[in-house]
């Protein structure tokens, strides 16, 4: 008996942030923005905030809802600036050194900065780095973009901010902290993403507009690719130093990351999803009595399948939310099939029914080929899998975290291979087009992507330095284990 | 500002049970038992294992997944035969002490024992026992069950077992472990479920068929009201040394409790949902563009109203599942409105829409009303509230963790009152014959209820003794710090 | 390489106990005290207070310092009557349910009961009471006393009290607590100590006095052997009714348990070991240069020796106070000899010198041999061990953590055979008319001895009822590990 | 009531370090001799360990023996060569970053460093380094060695260390790991003590020889003032390239911080402190009945006192050795008097007596007046007090921890103010000339003093360029509370 967990197929990204000038419960409002934004890393959070004297940083493991409490919380981070970070999860105990925000004492004072994203030439800086004398205390990119600002020859921070990110390449949201502003940055190519938010004359930036929500926040704008948001005691100026290309968030916090109620350039995202099913239901229709989403990520998209083929919603799979950290498995019981601890059938509803199984996407396909085999012991007579986003053939490279290229299950195999792999009685996934209507409505550029559809397509928006660095592991060369 | 929880306003049962019989690896069978049945005990849960010559017991507070784990839980818990159960959550650190099973060296032996349900003369029992010189180590009704057994005058272990179960009354199921023989026990009632299975030819009892499903057991029956089930190696008997009365379980497993997935008496707890949404429709309809649900317990009850109604069914809340222990709420904020934690509203779905949300009940009515008011903000124009069971009138004594009769929103306010108080459009509610209809088909008889509908009605199955015991706090004379 | 631990081998008591009567800082005086009695029992330590309504009992693992702190002390345990107990270290984690002061709810009200020592007859009585249906949550002899007074047929408390105490045989010293009295009572032999001490008007029960000392209580008198000490609002009471045994306490408490500060029968503890240390110079005299203690329990002794002998006292062996919980040994390194973790030879004293080694006591001879060794290893030239207590040859059933009669080296082995085992030039124990001499001044009375001196002698004061009691192991049926 | 604790007025230093080359458990040796010198810091504790291709690093807060345990440690840090380092106990919870040995990843390589002692120009270095755009994440001295190696132009290792070394001034014990050597380090005034050894062909560096002898290694000899010493696989080799000014160790190591049992430039510890009590009973006799050393680090002299003056030698004062951390004091006593969770007075041994009460040393004075009150409450006739050190005047900056000048009790009165604050008879200090006796048999040469006895004279071996550096806490501009 095997016991496998759906989750563990799906993708991860790093992380959330947030940032609040202004507002004199500045820790207690970034808490709050950072629990709606848990759904983007659920590993650690930390939270940086600055009085006026001196900087307060508390980094620890688990939800901000554990960690971010208590009637002393304005005590233990006092001031009315500051700056949270969320991070995703990850194999093992994290080492608090890898938490964010992190801290530098520059010579112009206190810097803190937390960070979403993957840098694509951080390897080869890092080296560099090293090679002039800089001492890394984490393995983390976030402090190679320390490093730049902290060696910069320029005189003002905004400036050496600047210098510092024209050295990076990849995809990033920033949010920083100094002694007298909060700044915020978002990549020339805009993958991922930032807005700018109103909360009584505080402002606020935050990975999406549900954070906004939570504290009761207006939304402003979103943050422009390549722009670099300072907001002083003086208001917020924009800085566009860098030539921006002209592309848009990656598909993903669509597909996946966002959450349902956050709007990403003004579209919800929520209907964003209800429309890939929509569009999925004419691409690849199927004759069948139900539409049964994987949840819950594939709900949405479900809803939108059913409308359109006008077959019945069901919750065909229960998820169960109380999953503890590991599981055992006994090993001497003849069933031969695998159960899953977040997953069970609903048997009532799919007994002896034709079921559409309607899932946001397919990664490695191990986990739908179980879910799969779950839904036809419940009795399914026929099983027709659909994938609301297109085929995922190539790995990201910017803070996403994805499985090589030969793992990915359409990267290695024909349509008809996955069909069989899977075991099911058809199989269809979202065009790319589609997925540009569902998103856009607009039909996709070839010379330059209106999004950013790497994944799909293998067209990257920035050059890939590190991938062709073949110093292999310096950067691993620490083994640290503290108390 | 207010931040709420709407999980707050429902109601809790204690608890899950689980037990084994013959299984090599009765441990783990018991653990993932325990884990299918995770909805029905968060707070604490815990193992007896007999392995032919000692007792093992772990006892932890949290999740199964988290207490039982590790490649060592056969050595920590070895045996063929074991017992679980999974207590529901509670305010403040719950003692050691009070986490089941408990077990007690008997003059015959060995015995450990786990419950599900609550007595109505455990404090006038307890009074007694402890007047003939018994010692209580806990708070808890099973305490009381064990002293009855420990003190019986009767030879045979079972026969203690009948003669304990005499002189009890409420709502119950127990699951107990000799040191030769599984024994499975519901009260007369059958307020509390319990059921039987078989896994390989070892004989499971669970409180629901989803813990045999998970498990890859086959159901074999309920367990009747008022029967023992005895499991030894010579194989199963059953035993009915009392009057049975004839209702059938508390109606409330199939409004909240149960888990979507489990059968009870044969029917599908999500259809059985799914109907009650289905009659609301017809019973209370309303003119509205989408149907919402109160996530997650509100969701099949929403699916029937939409289909029945052709109104499209949306997620116009977002639950976010990532929720810590506590939260700080900021004192300076503007907002006058409340936020929650767990529940977020998608605007995209409620903005100018004429709106019918779904729950499965109303208990107090505190989160309702906040719950319309965060759909209000969002922009909904009308909001018809439909609660998927009738008006809850009446405390429950047997196992349901529910506020007092003052507290009940139904029990002090008339239904126009309930409706402006919930600051609603209109607002409806299953009634009892519908209730009847969606579970079981059939006109409720008066004389003899089939189901326990007590809450609704007022007609106790059994009597409330305590409830007239007036001496007040006796046994909560301690206060206990453990480390 | 071998890493040994030289504490392993010395003698281990169950524990201090403390109570106090009316001071309105009750739970402070009581960590107070039993930190003066820390030496008394470090695994764990436990207060329970009355504060006129309600008991409140906190039990902890570790030290009373660690355990008794923070300025809420008497928000956790408030009231002015409070009882608290040591508990000696054994090994594994102790579970929390044999961790003192234990509570019941009796019909009268509640009571809390503390104990040091040991009954001789507490498993039949268990077997008695478990055969009655009396329901045992925890291994200690405390729980059988608790369960005789909840049995008893007496109504009132005092009276149940001494019900109980005429039941049991052994070596105690108890402090109880109930709702309107604090009650002392002392095993008929005397075997355990127990004094009477005034605060500022307030009655203190404690183990030693060296616990009146810190707290800066007057010392009123011991209590007698076989008395009961009631405390009421209306003052002292003292009961006795038992016949009184014309013997004094333990021999050990002189020899190796109380404190040096403490006083017992009107004698410096430090004064009577000093007193050991001349009698040993005179009886077993040795040609030497140096007297060396082995700390920190052979001090005063070895100054008695230096005194009466003339030949210098130096520290030769060095004692490391900072010692964690385990100890991790090199396998693969050359050196043939061991290693202690807490003692060092201090080489410049010892080497090419004729060494006097003065140790309180040896038990097993284990580590006295490692002692010996290390010594040798150092360059001592003659090394002559000196046993400031005589053989002890029989095993103690009082209370004393003690090795089985074949362990003993005294039991196993002639003088020769042990002087060669321990490789020294020459061996010399303390007489036992010597040990008379040194703690009262008298010579033994054969018939009745004026101490406890069973373990040089073999002549117990008491019946061994369980000793002779042959079923194995029953009350150990359960394994327990609770969270 | 005042509880107060000796030890509050005892100096404590920075800290204990140790290193091996070249033995197959190369951890589990440094666990071992990190546990021989925990006198030396038990705040915290870490190892780091290199096997050939990864460095492994652990880091914990408390002692030795509870964080190097386990049978997996050589799994956890393996490898032959491995360094270790014992931090001295400060207020409040360390910060793991403040922890030792701390690491880099220099391009030549991993390299790791633990240090004994404190710079006198480390914060003017690390302004420069910051102003450079250094990155510091910890607030130690060591950190500034590290960015000054990883800085140095030089290629190769030894000579980047010779490079750094140069720039630092003030008293350091270093020893430091990279991929292919181990290095230690002394100041060039000898100010921090190191010692070679050899387990088995395995090179040890260890603050003092108590090291050595726990683990079985031989004593080579003592690392010279301004010596570096290389370990390689080609074997030991020695580096002189500074001048050498002629001081010898710190004259504390013999006062109060070196182990007893531990020899310093030949010299027995134990021996020098016994012959300071010997020279202070010559130059300050008392007339009197008994001599008390107060415990522990009173003894050795207090037993040369007792040998050159004739009077007997008593444990007067009682140490308790099992002290938590904190304690809570009543406020409603009468009790005017202070007493100790750590002494307590031997009635029998003070009463009615004329004391002599020997300490190593008096600091602030506080609690030597709190000891002398106790011990005249129990009784004493008259009090003479010895201080086995010279009056302490003047701060040292090299590491160990001191009161500021103004708080030093000889800083800031006469004799005989003193007396009069103590509350003595008579009050007597060793002279400058006795100690250097006592020590090195030598005459005090003004021009070149033999030994380190900055304290005691004022005339500092160093430059002191901190204490020049005027800009106040920059370094200390982040507060950080890490999970």
């Amino acid at each position: 008996m095997l016991i496998w967990d759906h989750d563990d197929d799906k993708l991860r990204e790093e992380c959330g942030v947030f940032g609040v000038f202004g507002h004199p419960e500045a820790a207690v409002i970034t808490a709050l923005g950072l629990h709606a934004l848990q759904h983007r890393g659920q590993e650690a959070c930390g939270i940086a905030a600055f009085d006026g004297k001196l900087f307060h940083n508390e980094r620890h493991t688990g939800l901000v809802g554990d960690a971010f409490t208590g009637k002393d919380l304005l005590k233990r981070l006092p001031g009315s600036w500051a700056i949270g970070h969320n991070r995703y999860p990850t194999q093992g105990t994290p080492a608090i050194r890898n938490i964010q925000p992190i801290f530098a004492d520059l010579d112009c004072g206190g810097f803190a900065v937390a960070h979403n994203g993957n840098l694509t030439n951080s390897r080869s800086l890092r080296r560099q780095l090293v090679d002039k004398g800089a001492i890394f205390q984490s393995t983390m990119d976030t402090e190679v973009i320390l490093h730049l600002i902290s060696r910069s020859d320029k005189a003002r921070i905004t400036e050496r901010f600047v210098d510092a990110l024209g050295q990076i390449e990849g995809g990033y949201a920033l949010v920083a902290l100094s002694e007298n502003m909060l700044i915020g940055a978002r990549d020339p190519v805009g993958l991922r993403p930032l807005v700018l938010g109103d909360l009584d004359g505080a402002s606020i930036l935050a990975s999406e507009t549900c954070a906004l929500d939570l504290i009761g926040a207006k939304f402003v704008r979103e943050v422009e690719p390549g722009e670099i948001i300072v907001v002083t005691k003086d208001g917020v100026e924009s800085l566009t130093p860098f030539q921006r290309r002209s592309t848009a968030p990656c598909l993903f916090e669509f597909v996946y990351f966002a959450r349902p109620d956050s709007m990403i350039q003004g579209k919800s995202v929520y209907e964003v999803r209800r429309r890939m099913g929509e569009r999925l239901a004419q691409d690849t229709p199927a004759d069948a009595d139900v539409i049964v989403p994987v949840p819950d990520s594939g709900v949405p998209a479900a809803l939108g399948f059913a409308e359109a083929s006008g077959i019945p919603f069901q919750l065909g799979i229960i998820r169960n939310h109380y999953v503890g950290r590991t599981f055992i498995e006994p090993t001497q019981t003849d069933r031969q099939n695998s159960i899953s601890k977040k997953h069970a059938p609903n048997r009532a509803v799919l007994k002896d029914k034709r079921v559409v199984l309607v899932d946001d996407s397919i990664v490695r396909g191990n986990t739908s080929k179980r879910i799969v085999r779950m839904v036809r012991e419940a009795g399914a007579k026929e099983i027709h899998f659909r994938s609301a986003s297109p085929p995922i053939r190539f790995p990201d490279y910017y803070g996403i975290d994805m499985p090589s290229e030969q793992e990915l299950m359409a990267s290695r195999m024909s349509l008809e291979e996955m069909r069989n792999e899977l075991e099911v009685d058809s199989l269809g996934f979202l065009s790319v087009d589609g997925l540009y209507w569902a998103v856009g409505d607009v039909k996709r550029d070839p010379n330059t992507p209106q999004y950013a559809d790497h994944c799909f397509t293998g067209d990257y928006p920035t050059r890939l330095i590190d991938r062709r660095y073949d110093e292999v592991g310096r950067d691993a060369q620490l083994s640290f284990l503290d108390d």
